[in-house]
């Protein structure tokens, strides 16, 4: 046995039944044009022979004998076949239908006498195409693992037939020997480093954050968000192409990322008119952004940081939203950049997941004072068109994890040249996901409108 | 709010993720011959179009705020669509896959800010048959109110099309009034009362069952079953002809009863000597059984008893292992007529339930002396055949739950002329189950031959 790390233990030690602390990658797949009707036979055939397993994906937890311990063992075999579902639709075959099933599976906690990790391929779409569903738990993968994982299995070549697992070990592309949790295990090794000169979790995130960083701290207006959660979970997802970012970027200077944060601020300022329960203060964000623009001066390479950014929800203009959004991201910027570097260590780590949310003081049914509204993530995916045994990643959904008081989650991905939405919620809390999704849309057409590059199909209301 | 029984609310305190306390039916059907291949489709509609709603399906439960109260609320509506859900067979389409789904949704709890049931119907079975797979929580439902909701459902005449959910408020069939939850409702408000007469709930089952109930306290081995169980389960299902058990009751004088238990002990037998575990002493299981049939003293109508019994693990040959059998259920049939009225009224409610166990002195890890080694229960099905929207119900599987200490259960039960095994384990404690499934063949072949009445196929091993 293996102690595992409290950054890890914390995602075991926390969970419960309505607070499963798994996150999931939804990807769609075009088939080959030569692909039979079996091909998502053959593939799950092929990955169920894939039985060389890396190490990261046989390990399980173990309580150990002292509360509170809990440490890994590695399992010499596993029943590859449970981990490695099919799942079919029904039909119509729709969105909807996938997203149901989806959303049933992100609602289940992992079983912790195996490894911590399923994967699903569906198929049964009525546009020809696949989905693979994996759940990863954060306690083994964070979303960088899990993303390099995915990344490292597929192939740049369409005619590449070398079918492999997430869990296959396998050299690095250009040669480097390297193992699946790499990346993940030195992120988790600088962190528990930051730690110990820190009295307690909570101290440090209380003293990075709270003190430092941000000019907003627990102004955040209490919302229908802000709640305990239920057990269910609703997924949506919808892809959106970055050309239609481009003028707006063009013709106001801001980034795509402060584009993406307004177009979840207006989509919410209009579901929350709808429901009569929008609050006179702006909803805060805390939106983990990327520090590594700045001059050469961290070769550590996590230098991520977290703005809380007031998202404008109590802005009617969209023009005005988008303004002070990138104001505030900005502002956000600044200040992490005067962090010194054990702080933005921390934080580099902390916020690349929902850890800094199960230690702030978020907790049910004590969660009239949010300390943020929302979590918007941004994990960037890959560049080039990828493939799966010919099969052409065609989008790619990361679907993160709700908590009480924060029972909704935006984690936006891209693929190529498309911004790929994923967006989890308490099914009870949070009616009519759908809407958010279509106001998502609503809100880029009135930021197109406002910026004057504007697509006429879509009026501003 | 209404408060919840002590009886209802253990199954909800007591639950974890590796303890779900929902049990299962699994229903097979077969079409009507002018059914057309969207008959599933169809049915999944009408089905969602039934949105009068019993109470007793619309409950959920609350947490008062002292601790360890559970009440009930009733909601107005449910999600309907959440709880009756639809699943479509990848392929192949055998028993293993139905199973292997199966498995997996009896693995997941049910979440509790919703009413605790849900039902699924599946398709895509290559013999054309289709399933339908309902999860009942014990805190909300008994074995008997979910077979009654079933019973009362289904209709005798194949034309009826009057096609309704289990949830379905209606009247009694022969026109009395009845509500879903009733039977159930009758006998555990008769097993609150006999409770408040006892000091508590374990000194009950101690003086009832323990020292006056059996011959045989405390004297079962320890075996694999009796583990601590993990999260994930493995169901099994099996169908035998009740012709099959004539011939070997008119020439042994046995119960039917009686020989299902001896194909379990037979099955048993085989299963631990391959895996080279069979103890010296027998495997003790506890048996449910009716009292029904003694000179009508009891008008109750809940006369049932538990009887623990040696399955006869420990002997090779199998008509010595029935006819033991035998004369411990007959032992224990007698011991339970000299027990009054209040300590039967007690048994009736507590064996039909695993709650009598989950009140025994069995816990997690300290599970080296267990007081019995496997439970297994006979609820009677239909005795003629059940129609539903014409098609006709072919098979009837009930699915139990499984206990840290008690890692497989067997539930019988039947429909017309068959016998229907379903069976669950721990899947990591208990390995190839579908070898047990062979060795209750195995063991019923043997039977066969030893009581003369042979099957030629199955030789003596």
């Amino acid at each position: 046995m293996e102690l595992m790390s409290p950054i890890d233990s914390i995602f075991l030690l926390g969970e419960a039944n309505t607070r499963p602390m798994h996150f999931a990658t939804l990807e769609l797949f075009e088939p080959p044009r030569d692909a039979g009707p079996d091909f998502v036979t053959r593939l799950h055939r092929k990955l169920l022979d894939d039985t060389e397993i890396h190490r990261t994906f046989r390990r399980h937890p173990v309580h150990a004998f002292l509360a509170d311990k809990v440490g890994w063992v590695t399992a010499a075999e596993i029943e590859l076949a449970y981990h490695v579902r099919r799942r079919t639709l029904s039909g119509p075959g729709d969105n909807y239908e996938l997203l149901e099933l989806v959303s049933d599976l992100q609602s289940v906690l992992l079983d912790r006498s195996r490894p911590l990790w399923r994967m699903y391929l569906i198929d049964g779409l009525d546009d020809g195409r696949f989905a693979v569903y994996t759940k990863w738990h954060h306690a083994a993968f964070d979303g960088i693992s899990a993303q390099r994982s995915i990344t490292r299995t597929l192939s740049p070549d369409p005619a590449c037939p070398d079918v492999h697992g997430w869990w296959h070990p396998r050299d690095e592309r250009r040669g480097k020997t390297a193992s699946a949790g790499r990346t993940s295990a030195s992120l988790r090794q600088k962190l528990s480093a930051a730690l110990q000169f820190a009295p307690s979790l909570t101290a440090v995130v209380a003293e990075a954050l709270w003190k430092n960083t941000t000019p907003l701290p627990f102004s955040a207006p209490h919302t229908m968000f802000n709640v305990p959660v239920h057990g269910a979970r609703q997924c949506a997802a919808r892809s959106w192409p970055l050309a239609r970012m481009t003028p707006i970027r063009q013709a106001t200077g801001c980034t795509v990322n402060d584009i993406l944060v307004a177009m979840i601020g207006g989509a919410l300022h209009h579901y929350l008119i709808g429901r009569d329960a929008l609050p006179d203060r702006p909803l805060i964000a805390m939106v983990p952004i990327s520090l590594r623009d700045r001059k050469g001066t961290d070769t550590g390479g996590n230098r991520v940081a977290a703005a809380l950014c007031g998202i404008g929800t109590d802005v009617a203009d969209p023009a005005e939203r988008l303004a002070g959004i990138a104001a505030s991201m900005r502002r956000a910027k600044e200040l992490h950049s005067a962090l010194t570097a054990t702080q933005s260590m921390t934080f580099s780590a902390l916020m690349l997941s929902p850890l800094a949310l199960t230690v702030l003081p978020i907790s049910a049914p004590a969660v009239s004072t949010a300390p943020v509204n929302i979590v918007i993530s941004n994990v960037p995916g890959p560049a080039r068109a990828l493939y799966w045994e010919g099969a052409k990643l065609a989008a790619n959904y990361p679907m993160s994890i709700v908590l009480d008081g924060l029972a909704l989650n935006f984690t936006i991905s891209s693929n190529i040249d498309a911004i790929d939405f994923g967006i989890v919620a308490c099914r009870d809390s949070v009616p009519d996901l759908d809407l958010i999704v279509d106001y998502l849309e609503k809100s880029l057409a009135e930021l197109e409108s406002a910026t004057a590059v504007g697509s006429v199909t879509a009026p501003r209301s």
